[in-house]
């Protein structure tokens, strides 16, 4: 029995405190959050303490911590909870600094505790049985793989402004997806993005839609596009190409009814958002976390990987702004 | 070359000269039709000869009829046409009487020439492929074969009053499918109809809803569900359960296109009705014609299978009107 | 928060066990069954305390029951458990007797205490949608429903023979599923049915391929098709043809992952059986169960809808039996 | 009646001959081809007369010429029939130099004659119905569109030498589309291509997958994949995000049936090639010709329109050699 300490208790930390109580090898123990109101609210509900933080990471019978807490304090917390022998689960982004989170994979490597990034993509049923069929050689050699990831409208302003922006925040989800299908970094970054979503997010310095071409050494291709509104629901779709084939991986519609009237025939929506589409996610990344620590096995999204992706964001982000292409491998040397 | 009369220049007959004198191996010569100012009218269109159905059986340089007129015509055209020598291509039903049917059967019979019924959806493309499937044995031994058959929109009461009835103008179709897919009489018929889309087919004698089930010597069985007004378009499908697993033919939609709003997703509808659905149909059934006039082959569809479709439309006829099954050998017999 | 003693604890019991300590309005106190090793099992991992049943239904303290255990208990343990001042929700059938299901009917209305039985499809997201859909109108009247339900694979010999037969035990949900959409008795039932997937099945007297039409006063009809065997999944789908159009419900498929190769586009198979297809809808159905006797609301699904579904499988059997149509309130009557 | 001409008697001659034959309003007066004994056997089959290209011009009963011969030739044809008074149809691409092809639209603008250019997708029953949504503004403002352009196999190498590349000889096909789609010269270009399916072609100088991005001035942007290899068959789909909702465009399959068995579902593949797919795209194109024609209108497919599309393609083959982005209003200056 895994015993958990969850950092943060904003809206996806209670998804994950859901997950990591319900799941059958964890017991949460404890919730901090910098809003302690939010901490004792949740624990309360779930049956767990409400403490500090550091309490938390001082605690010895804490196993792991799952780090939900803003993005700008995820290196500090990765690094400050492996040095207390703490297995990690953290969300996604490592940092929005390249260096700091190089800086922090050093460090937490140096403790030898396993630190686990939480791209939930990975763990999609849909896009995993993908990877799973590529993997099994089903279509061949990969040769194109084309990513859709549309949010169902942009966040507000505020958040957009400490974001990071579009390609550290929102597509590093698919940055991540186009590393682990292909298996390899890409040798050239090339992006076009523009803020015609809200202009104000253009004011932001940010953009909300956006297409990155990825070029592989191995002559593969990979593209990805982004929008930050698409009015119908979260439009999240993979294709890849290969020598023998194509795998797709579909939304997941609300519901299956049809209705054929003189109008034409109508189907539901894709899920809403995140939480509707990828809660049997949540719940798989949290079992895949929780067998590899019980089996000192290797952390099935590690902190290299959450670097590598930020390096493509970060690479996508110099593209767009000169026009040129960019090497990410440049961006991570010295 | 096929040298062939049109007998009919009614909206099915246009149809059928545009095919025939499309296919390269058939010359449409001449047509005749009660009205003669549309067999003239079509003659001058397709460039071919406005005559009496007198004169087409007469000329000796007539290979082949097609007959697209009235149903009240049929067994004594066929029966005057093969007499004259001609292969025939007669549209369905053979005749509202199934006495009358089996007569013209036995007279076409003993001129030796070959009839074959213009039962197009064996033609259609989607249903050949579902049957070839099935011959192949894809899904193992069949067991429950189901059929959904709606028109757009019923007919003017004045034709439903000459028809025959639902089950022998409409569903006759689907029994020829149930026939021709499941190879075998089925020995009960079933039937549920009811006058519910309107009521002056009701007021006729006629019902416009129907449900028939078919049950086989070996326990297979089949379900026909019919109804003369699908608004969104012309509904047209098959599924077919086996031992080892399912065919299912689908509609035709009008094009491909599908669009997501706040609204939901919705695409095209069916294609509207027969003469769009089973275009390509008509070219494949007369091709089917022609190639086994010229190789003296067997019909792909004969006037006994004619009349075995026209008895199921009579077991089904008395069993919506007495609410008992019907043996359809009990039709054939004597 | 609803004091609840689950009764069974087999394979459905261990599913509403974990649906009822899930439930944030509900608390599983305590488990019994017949086999005492399997109550204490169960009890065990969920938290609750194993007893005999009439140790539950004796303890003033449980408000409610769900009754789980096999179907020949179900109506002693309906007028137990509502004597005894519970509300009750029974999995279906309410007892394999017409008559003594509505002897139980009569027992537990006169405790005035709520029953609800336990037919899972009502919850199914996908045909509760169906249904929303065509009480808000969007298809016009209701003319023609059809329904697909096949099992994946046939269930053991020695189930069959104490099940009831398919009418009674498998198309049970489906006829209720009539019963609820188009909100009537149907005045004929006639049934067709065999025993071709298995001989072993025919030998025990029952069949495990059937195809139910029913014909409802007011001229709507309904066709339901039942098989014990499809190879490919838990084929579950209802189509309902309206005077302005048709709703679909079609299958949940394990994911959304295509694959395009030479031999053509291949997809997931549906949700293998009940447990998968129908885990949602007993959630949902459990959470329809608590707000109804929390409010004193109507039961979602009552005891006398049982009835109604028990008598169209007990007028299914002997149409099949007999080959003539039979009228379901002919059973009701007396 | 328009008196028409056809150069060229290849494979794609031999379908415009058809074409022209069939539509009510056209006659197929003569065909020439370098080859003379393919003009002769192709007329002989259509009933038209083999000539010279020069006779064919000298004519003055030709009204229309369809220019159907190896790219090398059209800029010069055009020049040629524009100057003998004919209207013209010719197949893309308008020439594989730029420079040439602007030539000869001033030349061809001198005459005061109509040229269309022969972008058939413009014409898919299916791309067609996207475009009118589109412009009936049923998602609103266009902000991100992508095309996908798979050909079933890559031609033999000694086509591709002389082809142009893909970017002028495949990919011209999508830049139409886009260019038509969003209304707009896009002012940024960035590509990237490999020879990955046929290392051949890497050795002929070309690629056979691609990825191109448009940037356009207002900030919309497009995606464009090729490749010359979808073993699965022809995959031509559109997909057109706007600021309320989502326009897509699928492939046409090459029947409706499907198969469910203990594998899972498959379908039918992608109609073949482009001669299956886009046969009734022909007919529209050469109907949509004849009617600019005889009503003395607007050509739906201009002669600019081939040269922007050349000049985009120019821009890309410049761009996945250099890597850099190219302004493709830079390569129409002068």
């Amino acid at each position: 029995m895994l015993n958990v300490g969850l950092l943060g208790a904003g809206r996806i930390g209670a998804v994950h405190a859901r997950t990591i109580a319900t799941h059958p090898g964890s017991r949460l123990a404890a919730i901090s959050d910098a809003i302690t109101e939010s901490a004792a609210a949740l624990a309360a509900k779930m049956g767990a303490e409400p403490r500090s933080t550091e309490a938390i990471l001082a605690d010895a019978s804490i196993d792991a911590v799952l780090i939900a807490t803003p993005t700008n304090t995820h290196s500090d917390l990765i690094e400050a909870a492996t040095r207390a022998g703490k297995a990690v689960l953290c969300e996604k982004p490592v940092d929005l600094s390249l260096a700091r989170a190089r800086a922090c994979q050093a460090a937490a490597a140096a403790t030898g505790r396993p630190v686990m990034i939480g791209f939930n993509r990975r763990f999609d049923p849909n896009f995993a049985a993908l990877k799973g069929a590529a993997e099994r050689g089903e279509i061949g050699k990969p040769e194109l793989l084309s990513i859709t990831s549309f949010d169902p409208a942009p966040p507000p302003v505020s958040y957009v402004k400490v974001s990071g922006g579009l390609f550290r925040d929102m597509m590093i989800h698919d940055f991540d997806v186009a590393l682990w299908i292909m298996g390899a970094m890409p040798s050239r970054v090339m992006a076009v993005g523009a803020a015609i979503v809200d202009p104000e997010i253009g004011a932001a310095g940010d953009v909300d839609t956006a297409i990155v071409t990825l070029a592989f050494a191995h002559g593969a291709m990979a593209v990805i596009k982004n929008s930050r509104r698409a009015v119908y629901g979260y439009d999240q779709r993979i294709e890849l190409l290969g020598s023998e084939g194509l795998l797709s991986a579909g939304n997941v519609l609300e519901n299956t009814v049809s209705k054929a009237t003189t109008a034409g025939i109508s189907s539901a929506k894709p899920e809403h958002f995140f939480l509707e589409r990828y809660g049997r996610a949540y719940a798989a990344e949290w079992a895949a976390f929780v067998a590899a620590v019980e089996s000192d096995g290797p952390m099935p999204v590690t902190l290299a990987d959450g670097v590598k992706a930020l390096a493509l964001a970060e690479a996508a982000t110099r593209s767009a702004q000169t026009g040129a292409a960019v090497d990410p491998a440049s961006l991570l040397q010295g």
